[in-house]
């Protein structure tokens, strides 16, 4: 009966008389589904539920949100099926994809729950109390780090599951012990109702306090606007454009007391390509970068849209065969019309700036009928252009690549220190050609949060050694990172007790014992 | 010769025909030393040489740099007695706060020393490399942190060395592989150029790169201004008023990249004082309170602001010892004519709101002669007053605090979570009357950054295990603090490194061995 509600923690309501359809792009037509357009009074709900559910997390044990946790994966492995159906339906991704992309979503929930029923996450520290202690006593101190309240998740376009309603955003905030509000992405509303009816059941059945997770729909910019200047929501999580990230940042500063937003927003992954490598193996890096550059119609935060190397005839052909993998890629249907849209426009602006050569346009379509296509294309520039025109360093989200072919190395590393702050940065080299540019390893790691070496920068493997992340305009916060468990950090701050009785501190159930024994409180 | 100059890394510059002097704020007249108003251009001058330097210092050990932290805590040492002499001209702070103050400050230097040489600061984590894993193989990830560029550090007036040119900020900048610029505090220049002196005399021992230090004088906002806005500045870190650290983070905000800055700002610091406690030891709680509200004259921003308790013949017990205690407390110059200006007008305006009751006004001055006095003070309202008037919520930076008697403990916890963001919040109560109150531990949590459980929040201990920072506007990022070796966090950033081979990753002293042994890298 309320399908197209919002979710009002383990309620649903449908205020608005405004709504809105879910769209195949395929077709552009409807998917049968219709959703209510939040109201300001259904923002204010979900914000009250979660003020209040956060103080009654506050006596929830790590264990219990691990059970949590666990139980939303599993109920997003109960209803794959459906699932499959929709994201299919609402973003035209393939089936291999959709599996994969849940399977990493449940993964990173329950990477989560294993790190609260190991510990270690609070990062306790304890100083014992010196009483005796001239010219003054010294106290007890116990530091532990402790959830920041309300966090609002927006979800991402371009990856229905993993970074959108029960994504990493979400998780990390649960994880951490933070109440969730889901602002659905207007792309694909009937894959976020399913997860959020997965998570309403978890929580429900793992005796969750019910403003744990509320979720609310909008095409527009106003439920974005009423949440993130809400002042009990304490911070905020986004992956998209630099756009949409930049008003939700500005908004986020705009407020009388600004909140952490961390928006993961735009990369060029610059790729550097060193001579020996590419007359060595330049085939086989041509296959890999055109997987890398057109997986999914290149729809990839991480997708490598910079190619640098210096002229020399081992470019010239890694550049033949990188040029034939793409025009073979066939064209297929972007996420949405939008991001179709925006594809489309880039890429045809950065062929009409002067002195571009078209390297490789895709004359395959995969499906003649389709709507929304992106067309795989590589496009070669020379360093000099490459540095003369600032619009060759805006990011084109899609199957689009920009070669630059650097008069010489030292033009390739100039290339490199241009554009603005990245998520990765890679490199193709033999090892003695790595080993005598050991000196440019500090201009990497100035412009990027990743360095890979011989590898692509897709593929992010979830770990705790992942960093995905990177200097401004990556993300607003080069600080933190949003794959694996320490994207929980961004939803933590540290607290000290000094002399505080032991019946009083907050409940750690790992390393309680432990503490007891070596803690100095009364 | 070059008196009053600017450093600029190892030299000096007075490039400005504009001066301003450093003033005695006993007597408003000068202590006899000219600073020059930085230019822009020698602002520009040292914001190149902190980027020149920032590379340089990616190949000095963390053993280097821990020796140039000892050899500046020497070199501070070393000229003691000048800094003495210098301090008191400055800021009338009495000669032994100024020592503690001193060995405070090279506490703090040698434990950033002690923890490099240690090692773990890196948080380094490594995921073993698995090839044949399917469908994918697995690359080998090793993350670390890594500094985030040059740091920009505001000196405080309140501590013209913990928190000033080699205070606490820099230190912890430098710690993490930071250059540092300096914006001396142009209410003790002399202080500034004498540390100043120290740094670069430790830095040149220890050779450090030129650029790791400058430090530029303004008694305006223009330096500050092209500082925060310079692209090379990476974070910023500011010690002092509401208005002041505003003011720098939105000019930081306002960037093309919005960097970090780390502001620490105003706190009431409320205190929380239960019925049997005050029964039972109500005059020793009073001379605590005393001593905590007007030592140094209470420019502190731990100085507790504000005292909750409900209406009891204990609590006006304690009131009359409290009252007794500031009405005897001396009356003696603060810091500065601007910090003196502030207060009295900030006291007046409190002083004239309707109800309001003076409990306590000191009439005793120290020296009859002297300028700029702050004089002790206590008010008494009524916890409905405090609940209805925004003003009383207002920081009065000094020797003044607010007793809001409310009408119940409902009341008294309905105060506390009035109020924004606090740096601290106090408890005293009796063993069992803390006990009973488990369930408000969430409201203190909520509230600040460090509980205090039968002890006045200064007297900050600088520990691993102290939090100094809490919710806006205690400070700009409630996850990170500003006190002990924690502190560093505001300056590193996380980066992976993808199939990297060993001989290229950074420089780590301690641990590397074990990480060879571990690592599966080639």
């Amino acid at each position: 009966m309320m399908q197209g509600a919002q979710f009002l923690g383990f309620g649903r309501s449908g205020q608005s008389n405004v709504t809105f359809p879910s769209i195949n792009p395929r077709t552009n037509q409807p998917t049968g589904f219709t959703f209510y357009k939040a109201t300001e009074s259904e923002c204010r709900c979900a914000v009250e539920l979660a003020k209040s559910a956060f103080e009654d997390m506050w006596h929830i044990s790590d264990r219990q949100r691990a059970a949590f946790l666990r139980a939303v994966a599993a109920e997003l492995e109960a209803c794959a099926d459906a699932l499959m159906q929709a994201i299919m339906a609402e973003t035209a991704l393939p089936p291999f994809r959709i599996m994969s992309e849940r399977m990493r979503t449940q993964f990173q929930l329950t990477s989560f729950a294993d790190l609260l029923e190991k510990g270690g996450w609070q990062e306790e520290r304890t100083d014992a109390a010196q009483p005796q202690r001239q010219p003054v006593p010294k106290p007890a101190l116990y530091k532990r780090l402790v959830p920041i309240g309300p966090v609002l998740v927006f979800g991402a376009a371009n990856f229905p599951l993993a970074y959108s309603v029960a994504g990493v955003d979400s998780a990390a905030a649960w994880a951490a012990g933070c109440p969730v509000i889901v602002k659905a992405h207007p792309a694909h509303p009937r894959t976020s109702e399913l997860t959020a009816e997965a998570i309403v059941k978890a929580a429900k059945d793992t005796q969750m306090p019910e403003g744990i997770f509320s979720m609310l729909f909008d095409n527009g910019f106003g439920t974005a606007r009423c949440l993130v200047q809400h002042p009990y929501i304490k911070a905020g999580g986004f992956t998209g454009s630099l756009a949409g990230g930049m008003a939700l940042y500005r908004l986020a500063q705009e407020r009388a007391d600004p909140i952490p937003f961390f928006a993961e927003m735009s990369s060029l992954n610059p790729v550097l390509l060193l001579p020996e490598a590419l007359q060595n193996r330049g085939e086989a890096i041509a296959v890999q970068l055109t997987q890398s550059i057109t997986n999914n119609m290149g729809q990839f935060c991480t997708k490598p849209g910079l190619l640098l190397m210096p002229e020399c005839e081992a470019a010239q052909n890694f550049l033949h065969h990188l040029s034939q993998g793409i025009a073979q890629t066939a064209a297929e249907t972007m996420l949405n019309e939008g991001i179709a849209t925006n594809y489309n426009h880039r890429r045809m602006r950065a062929m009409e700036q002067a002195g571009v050569e078209i390297l490789a346009v895709s004359d395959r379509k995969a499906h003649m009928e389709d709507q929304n296509i992106g067309i795989p294309t590589l496009l070669k520039i020379s360093g000099k252009q490459f540095l003369d025109n600032p619009i060759f360093a805006d990011e084109i989200f899609g199957p689009c690549s920009i070669a630059v072919v650097c008069k010489n190395e030292s033009e390739m590393w100039q290339c490199l220190s241009h554009p603005e702050g990245q998520l990765t940065c890679s490199i193709f080299g033999e090892e003695q050609e790595l080993a005598a540019r050991h000196n440019r390893l500090f201009a990497m790691t100035e412009k990027a949060g990743r360095l890979i070496f011989n590898g692509v920068p897709m593929g992010v493997e979830v770990s705790a050694a992942m960093q995905h992340g990177g200097p401004f305009p990556a993300t607003t916060d080069v600080r933190f990172g949003s794959v694996g468990t320490d994207a929980m950090r961004r939803f933590l701050r540290p607290i000290a007790f000094q002399n505080c009785p032991e019946a009083l501190l907050p409940r750690r159930d790992k390393g309680r014992i432990e503490h007891e024994k070596k803690s100095a409180f009364k």
